[in-house]
């Protein structure tokens, strides 16, 4: 791992209530089944905010949503992602002083996100009101190794008092969602949703099961506190809130720890999740909790070396990218079940729904460093096939499968649908991500068994939704990427993506034909050979909006007709313009949220010369606000791709930021994990130059200037390859596995060993 | 008025609940300022459905609508016409026999609608079960001539028995409005909106005063019930509820008379309306009923004269139009605070909302025959401009007026802007609706004082809303008419509406300067000169597309290469497609749910050659459902125009039935007046080809083959002209006013005293 920086720390550290806020998220645990926010054990002040909250993967309740005028197949029930415990709380108090850092004096403080531990640490020196001194350290950890638990081990070191100090652990059954009545962004109202049973104690640990109010799902969070010394105990029961009480001497200098080991098993999962989460309780306090600290180190070991970038010249940048892949391991989800949200498991933002996001930023990084999430992450995506096939009904369509805009267990939560389900590219991006996983693993027995049924039927969506007219394929009345542009006819990147998605349901068919895998998708969804025929006839002929005088793709048929938005004229609280703008006043101008074109320049390259991207991207940085944090990196890579350096490596700064330095003033409500997805890909794929073909690994690299070298691993098949770029120099090494071809700045080599060649300026040839 | 039937009726009704409930809508009274459904004074029995409501135009209460998705400017709160008050109930026991007609048995029954009286009367002869016979005659009127005022005379004849009669008068002031949640058209939520006050008797009248809930408005009934002879009587109030007992004996064959006078004054009108209420019932009370009676027909009869269409060749549809013009005068405001709402005050589809119906399908009838309310109408908008500005605002528009899609007191009350405040059209509509009457009226003092403002106001708009491109002015993200195609570029109907509008606002501006009345209007909106040159240049320029190959104005830029739904696959079941397709799929076809450029081709047929109109119509007819009731008199008109008189005859017919046959299946809810005006235009506007242009009126009137002759009378300036078509020829007479220019099939001729003209086939031409 070499020189990179796996503390992320804030020391001395601000009581703001926003500062606080955005901390809860920057500072949270995740293992990609549970996380829980960073909220201070002990609480803030009764005036203060908090988004406090333990959330898992895939967890839902449904929601009725309203729609103001009631239309046809419009959405009215959505699901939420569910706030499932409040296990988090732990009261301290010297003699009679309680333990509050908005009382006393805190005379230290800082608090520590240990990316190679995968920790994170709070530590506090305070002195009470009377005058008694104290160190606190609060390690907390949610396992990778053991996905339901999560630890808070909470020590305490009087400095100048001997005394009796007073642990008060919480265990609370009944939880809220947080809610904010004016941002779109997140629920706007609060209820109920998880009806709490009793607690009870079980061997020393509380229990408590709650089930759901509508989605008939049920949870069991158990907790276990141990005190490292012998203490007088109390235990509390009252309606669904468990309490124990710690009262124990101690000295001046000495360490007093208590434990407390939370286990959250739910009903997606596990049958019986009240024994399961007694039985993960019973494993996790079995082993000392240092075990579990190595395992947890172990882990990451192995993550930081398949993914690591490492990054010489700018340190500020290169930590920033460290936090970004370390936030996507603890985001993303480990079984079908589940994906990986918005926000990941960090906060309530786009309550817990996963997006095109998962394909188009995320699944990039996974299947280049990570395969078998890559692959889990398909996996979700077939285990809704189903649901989708329900959803393209909805929307009118006779046959094939339409996946949602946003959806947690396979069903359409979008509300408001011009920039919601009328996003039909998601189909084409999810057959993209199945496509690249064939192309880099060449794993046909996956294409048969789920691959290419999503290909198909997504393929025969397309069918339904297009029609022909004047020779051409059009596709109308869809929304693009850019959300303030909907409702267009031809979108480039639909149209583009669709073209690609229709030419691979061609190939897919032949290849299962030829490998003798066909017959059981053929039959299972009734596809017909002239079915194949038609994709192929409408792949060919499909059009791809193109204005020659500018030499660039039009966004859709009438983009370049529209007001052009003088983004230089419009004040900076004038954005995010989606907040200030009616939505009909924003569809009627030339201004982008974020980039529509230039990702589909990005994923289909080679469907347009070189200079129609680089005229195009011209054109549409003009026009785009980036207000959506999906934005920057996908310029960045096209920059790097078209030879501005420059431009692409202060793209990558924004996106790499975007959390850690809250420029999107959001963060509190999650992190961006496709962002992050994006910082790396900004990288890998647009430094890098990296683009996954039918005919191999293609490689470009160029070396942004502020940096001395940098270095990534990506998997090819059954090979691990190393790409390090310095100044001047690429080379190429094939850590293990067999030999490859792989094209650099676009000539084919055989690489066997090790490949050392010149940087070239490729994006300006 | 000749051979006109101005007796609707219908013998030994039904007492199916659909039945009942269409018949709530089709004999209720109202008088442009109240209205009441026509509910059985006694009830239905418990399980039966039942829309029983008073209403007053424009007396409204705010709703909150919530979005799925809160999104910048989207409307979150609406206005609903409000039930008022029941003051309809009076029950009727024969000694210990309650009268029903769903007990006993009815021997004899009729509901009439005497449409020269102003009156309708439900007769019943019915049998008690223990043998008692008596007739039953209620006579129900909303008086044209004391607005406030409704009145039922309910007379009861003994027939073979003498007895104690019991009359149980109600008076209910805590009324809901009706509900139902599957239908989109109608209210899906019901709510208090109305918090009535305790009833009170002053001098033998109940008085309850009540407030909305949100909007802050008040309203108060009065209610006055006097019997034909002395009796018994009990007077109880219940908190909002006053009921009057009368007890009396009865001989056989003689009648005892109940009159109930209801008297609603709200505090729109009324600084203080429950003085009010008492001035107007004390007036009512102090004539005889007989006295109302016969100044009711009064009214109708100038009424009758002013606007009568008489036609000779089919009764049926004769009727119809008579029912409908009926309709019309029942329904329209008499006050600048009112207008005309799609289901007048006849029940509560679409909430008593006005909508562009108003300008476009009742304006043109109600110009010819009654000015005066023409100019109310325009007024009501007046009135409305301030919120028209901030609406504009609320749109993102920086300067000009922006007229809601649907309102009562001039706030958006649609939730689902695609097809609703998308609708900008509505700003030409109006425009186009000022223009007109300016046109026929010469009437310049009322734009130096309304009209102008209006017609400045929305250019201004227009002017905001588009912008050049290619050297032409386009109108993008709008939705026209057809509300089976939203968020479109250049709707041709909104582009040639909006050059009217804008051509309209030089030529005022020069007019009104001309006529030294430019400078109170200039100075007030802060016009200037360049302005007018802006707008006259945007007017030059305007795109209207139009499609070569097939010599048609397509609807809008994209609505070609669309696919083609086909309507003639589409099971019956299907139609309203509205009620069946996601809006996504619809968009995404060429299918229209109403007539959209045809009636740009009648409102502006210079604009365009005959060939194009006639080539669109064709093309059109073809895709457009008439799932809308604005559509078919649209398609009559124009199919006059472009000389396909059985074609226009067809149309004509489902334009003029619409209601009486309940062919929309919800005429419960209301009747559609937008059709009833449009049945007049058919006759009017298509038949006889009548035209408003700049030059003077134009006339080309063809005679339907299915009539002998048929004659109107319009109103042009100072004079009324009486046209006449006859079999071969047609004769137009001044009969009364000025001489005057008209134009018959493109001639001008002098009209002073009488013109007589073959007919001739000026469509084919």
């Amino acid at each position: 791992m070499g020189e990179n920086n796996f503390i992320y720390e804030v020391s001395d550290f601000s009581l703001e209530n926003d500062e606080l806020m955005l901390n809860e998220t920057l500072f949270h645990n995740a293992n990609g089944y549970l996380g829980v926010r960073s909220n201070f054990e002990e609480g803030y002040p009764i005036d203060f905010q908090s988004i406090r909250g333990e959330y898992i993967n895939g967890f839902y309740d449904f929601v009725e949503m309203k729609q103001a005028e009631n239309l046809c197949g419009l959405t009215e029930e959505k699901q939420t992602m569910l706030n499932v415990a409040d296990t988090q709380g732990i009261r301290l108090s010297l003699d009679d002083e309680e333990f509050s850092m908005f009382t006393g004096t805190v005379l230290q403080s800082s608090r520590t996100l240990d990316m190679e531990k995968g920790i994170t640490l709070r530590r506090v020196v305070w002195r009470s009101p009377k005058g008694k001194e104290v160190e606190i350290t609060i390690i907390r950890m949610a396992s990778f190794v053991l996905l339901p638990l999560f630890t808070i081990e909470y020590r305490v070191k009087a400095l100048n008092f001997s005394g009796t100090l007073h642990f008060h652990s919480t265990h609370i059954g009944s939880v809220l969602n947080y809610c904010d009545p004016s941002d779109p962004r997140v629920a706007n109202e609060t209820f109920q949703h998880l009806l709490a049973g009793k607690a009870e104690f079980v061997d020393n640990a509380s229990v408590i099961s709650s089930h759901t109010s509508k989605s008939a799902l049920h949870v069991t969070s158990a907790v276990k506190n141990l005190l490292s010394k012998p203490a007088k105990e109390e235990r509390i029961k009252r309606d669904s809130t468990a309490i124990q009480k710690f009262t124990v001497e101690t000295e001046a200098d000495e360490t007093v720890t208590l434990t407390k080991y939370t286990v959250l098993c739910d009903s997606i999962r596990y049958s019986d999740c009240r024994a399961a989460a007694l039985e993960h309780l019973e494993k996790a306090v079995s082993s000392p909790l240092a075990d579990w600290y190595s395992l947890q180190e172990q882990y990451l070991r192995k993550y930081w070396e398949s993914c690591a970038v490492h990054v010489k010249g700018d340190d500020e940048l290169s930590n920033a990218i460290t936090y970004n892949l370390y936030q996507l391991i603890q985001s993303v989800g480990k079984d079908p079940h589940s994906n990986i949200a918005a926000k990941g498991l960090s906060g309530e933002g786009y309550e817990g729904h996963y997006f095109w996001d998962t394909e188009m930023y995320i699944q990039p990084y996974f299947l280049l460093t990570q395969p078998q999430i890559a692959k889990n992450l398909i996996e979700y995506r077939y285990t809704t096939l189903d649901a989708a096939r329900e959803n393209a009904q909805i929307l009118g369509h006779k046959s094939g499968a339409l996946f949602p805009w946003r959806t947690i267990m396979g069903k359409e939560c979008s509300g408001y649908f011009p920039s919601g389900s009328a996003q039909y590219h998601i189909n084409g991006d999810i057959a993209y991500s199945v496509i690249n996983y064939f192309l880099l693993t060449k794993d046909i027995e996956f294409i048969a068994r789920c691959g290419a049924e999503i290909v198909f039927e997504t393929a025969r969506l397309w069918m339904d939704v297009g029609n022909i007219s004047g020779g051409k394929f059009l596709i109308n009345s869809v929304t693009g990427p850019d959300e303030y542009t909907c409702l267009v006819n031809n979108n480039y990147f639909t149209n583009v993506l669709a073209q690609h998605n229709l030419n691979w349901a061609v190939k897919f068919y032949r290849l299962l034909e030829e490998k003798k895998l066909l017959t059981p998708v053929k039959e299972k969804i009734g596809l017909t050979k002239s079915e194949i025929t038609d994709f192929r006839r409408a792949a060919e002929i499909m059009y791809l909006p193109y204005e020659e005088e500018m030499d660039i793709n039009p966004q859709d048929d009438s983009f370049l007709s529209k007001k052009l938005w003088d983004l230089k004229k419009t004040p900076q609280k004038d954005f995010p313009l989606l907040l200030h703008y009616h939505p009909l006043y924003l569809y009627r101008h030339q201004v982008c949220k974020q980039a529509d074109t230039v990702p589909a320049h990005f994923v289909l390259e080679d469907a347009q010369p070189l200079s129609t991207m680089k005229h195009s991207f011209n054109y549409y940085e003009r026009v785009t606000t980036h207000d959506s944090s999906l934005s920057t990196c996908i310029f960045s890579i096209m920059a790097s791709r078209l030879g501005m350096p420059e431009k692409a490596y202060d793209y990558f700064g924004k996106s790499s930021e975007l959390d850690l330095f809250n420029t999107h003033k959001n963060t509190k409500d999650g992190i961006h994990t496709a962002n992050m997805g994006g910082t790396y890909m900004a990288i890998v794929y647009g430094f890098g130059g990296l683009r996954i073909k039918e005919d191999g690994l293609h490689l470009a690299p160029a070396l942004p200037e502020q940096w001395t070298e940098y270095d990534f691993k990506i998997h090819d098949e059954d090979s691990l390859i190393q790409v390090l770029v310095k100044k001047q120099s690429c080379e190429i090494t094939l850590l293990n596995g067999t030999e490859k071809t792989v094209f650099l700045y676009g000539r084919s080599y055989l690489l066997k060993d090790r490949l050392q060649l010149p940087l070239e300026d490729w994006g300006k040839s």
